[in-house]
């Protein structure tokens, strides 16, 4: 896979030769472009910002800096064999980026970062090239950053992990939270290694009992009491028929059940009053 | 405000050193340390993972040299003067990092990160602190990264340009899309700067007309277009009473209309049935 970024800030993106993508890149299994945008200014301070038409604060990233780069990015990877070029364009007004996306950009050959600063990029420029190449407007999550590029890092290493060849073990990503399978829409419960005591703190037994199906089912259950807690979202966009009856037991322990109107089957829902009144 | 951050890629932290987050740093405005978690092992591996109890794919980070170096660094911070820790574990099944969360560590005057890397780290760890000091598991989104050192990156930057004096222009942070005030939930819509024309591209009029008023409407009708596109949750979430009468206007031709059984008020939903067909 071919990567290009294009930003104010290269040293930024120091992180793409640290651990996981720079070992990719070091295989070969990662090609990484990191450019300057204010090569392609033409003054001599480089300016690559200007005030916002109809007022307001803070500055708008210039159209020719942007419309220049993305031309010879785009010509010099056609030359040298590229193709399927796409855009990923981080802004916290974007589509939110997730595991599913992630999994959509790591199966495209070519991505082209334009991490921006200030207020953003003249809309111009995601028009101009949304008529030529697909164009990803991405959010990483609902706050604030002073750039683009932490998102950058972000969505790199969330593509480049999933990359074939890329992670050493394919099994690790079975259990992963957000991953396909089973553990669909659960966040991971705790994990433990040795010693069995620390600090006074013992693990909890089943782990050491050998015996496979009842420490599946503690994962389980243990899944499940974290995602009821911290994501309680997450169990409401989950399928009833994903739970069985062991989960729909601990389920209702917790508080949930499923909603009595849903059809076919009954969404859970969190039975707030029957179980705090 | 006082950041330690403790992991074993140091050098994923150089972004640190750049931009917002350095200057800031360079006006003692942060004051930041970044620790190699493998100072405090003793074995000539370095070793600070092991397999996890119960079986299955990768490794789980150790107790003990997360215990050794916590210890010494809450030690150290109360020497020269830190209070008030609180620790901050990133983690994707953490609760959700936000805006709202941002401001709240961005009033906290000394944060200690543990970014892990591999299945995590061994649940002992967290638990023993968090009958010490304030722990905060935050999630940036939900995707898989290859561990939390780009999270830390993330909220490092959302807490910094929040901090007083960091940002330039206070006024910057008004528009911003999560922001609270009138553009809280609503995505920002496009902006333009200089040259008016640029590959046959003109600006919308309104931003030449002077005309503030007709201006800022034209500027919330594009963020309730861009927010019902790219983010319904976000609409769902708004309160009723957050729309005047041109907004539900808007709201109306892009296809929705309040709950009729939404009480006092009905929040917005999609009327997709009636729109599409």
């Amino acid at each position: 896979m071919r990567l290009d970024v294009v930003t104010i800030f290269p040293e930024y993106l120091e992180p793409l030769n640290v651990s996981l993508v720079g070992k990719a890149r070091a295989r070969g299994q990662l090609n990484v472009h990191v450019h300057d945008l204010r090569r392609w200014t033409h003054d001599r301070h480089h300016t690559v910002d200007d005030t916002p038409y109809g007022g307001g604060p803070g500055m708008v990233m210039k159209t020719e800096p942007w419309g220049e780069a993305l031309d010879d990015i785009l010509a010099d990877g056609y030359e040298t064999g590229s193709s399927a070029p796409a855009l990923v364009v981080p802004t916290p007004s974007g589509r939110p980026f997730t595991q599913k996306l992630a999994v959509e950009l790591s199966e495209r050959p070519w991505l082209v970062f334009t991490p921006a600063r200030y207020e953003g990029i003249d809309r111009r420029v995601i028009d101009e090239y949304a008529t030529r190449i697909p164009v990803y407007e991405v959010s990483i999550g609902d706050y604030v950053l002073a750039g683009g590029e932490a998102a950058v890092l972000v969505v790199t290493e969330a593509v480049a992990r999933l990359l074939p060849g890329v992670l050493g073990n394919v099994e690790s990503h079975r259990d992963d939270s957000f991953a396909p399978g089973a553990m669909a829409n659960l966040l991971e419960g705790p994990v433990y290694t040795k010693p069995p005591a620390w600090r006074g703190r013992d693990i909890p037994e089943v782990l050491l009992s050998g015996h496979h199906g009842r420490i599946a089912r503690w994962r389980r259950d243990e899944a499940l009491k974290r995602t009821t807690a911290h994501r309680p979202d997450l169990i409401e966009r989950c399928e009833p028929t994903a739970f069985d009856r062991k989960d729909r037991e601990t389920l209702f322990v917790l508080g949930w059940a499923p909603d009595p109107d849903g059809e076919p089957y009954g969404r859970f829902w969190r039975r707030t009053r029957d179980v705090e009144e």
